[in-house]
């Protein structure tokens, strides 16, 4: 593995423990890891189990990450906007910013987050004061759509807690186009 | 079926044609139509495919609908915004409109639209101006979600266009909650 991506691995796992290593699918490193689903799990995991499916590695990790999501401790997403960790950014204002995916779930996939998180762990945490970024945050998942080239097709989805399968407690919208999306969605 | 049902259906289908029916489905009806998948599909075609699945009846629904996406016609949603057909509301103010999916897709299925569609036929459409309806609406799918008793696992979905499923041309979120979500959405 490239040295950068396990600096950023290190650095990570300050913040989140053992979880914390998943959440480097957020990213793109400068020596991609491959995109088997395994890669989110840890690494002895992938030795000893190859049957377990991403699927449920996903909701365990949902379920894992949920244990912090009201400490208000720092997540991933803190260095990604700070740029101490590099990532594909498609677009970018004062308080938007949005970047792949490093694990997408379609040809175009793309993470819209606040970069103020402002107690915006998670969707059900809102407040009426939110409205003003959440509306920025929606247009924004748009123009997304509008520079991935996939205006005319694409699914916004927020992920709330662990049954959603929300895996980063800091706001972010998945934009999902490129392919046919099917129904339900999930 | 219940002749307020047929009504229904009679008075939407001068509106979208054949589709139309499929439409039915975002509507509570007095004598409810059993959740099977072919209630989607025109009633000539139910009697002679059983075989065809929901989510293959559900794309081409959507490339259906997609025909008119421009035309600014009405949707069966001014209808329920008018309240001239019945449905479900979970919730309400003077600009958000939120009711049950009556084809649920989780145990709890709520739809949230803006009243005045002012030509958000769907997020694709959204221009600058829209942001201020956008975050109500994002933050009323939190109420809705609260109101449900999922606020602490829902998953929101809006689909834009006929690759993403989109099958009503009137801006709509899906809030989706009470069971597992699975990954990827869809």
């Amino acid at each position: 593995m490239a040295a950068p991506a396990m600096a950023a691995m290190n650095s990570v796992s300050l913040l989140r423990g053992p979880l914390s290593l998943r959440a480097l699918h957020f990213i793109r490193i400068s020596n991609p890891v491959p995109r088997n689903p395994l890669f989110r799990a840890p690494f002895h995991f992938r030795r000893v189990s190859s049957s377990v499916s991403a699927i449920s590695d996903e909701e365990a990790a949902a379920r894992a990450a949920a244990v912090n999501a009201d400490s208000g401790a720092p997540t991933i997403f803190d260095k990604i906007i700070s740029k101490e960790i590099p990532s594909t950014i498609v677009y970018e204002d004062e308080a938007v910013l949005a970047f792949r995916d490093i694990s997408p779930q379609a040809p175009v996939h793309v993470l819209v987050i606040p970069k103020l998180r402002d107690g915006l762990t998670e969707l059900g945490k809102a407040e009426k004061r939110h409205e003003e970024i959440l509306g920025r945050l929606l247009y924004a998942a748009k123009i997304v759509a509008e520079k991935e080239g996939i205006i005319d097709g694409f699914r916004v989805v927020v992920n709330s807690g662990p049954s959603a399968c929300q895996s980063v407690y800091h706001l972010h919208l998945h934009v999902l186009g490129g392919r046919q999306m099917k129904w339900p969605p999930g």
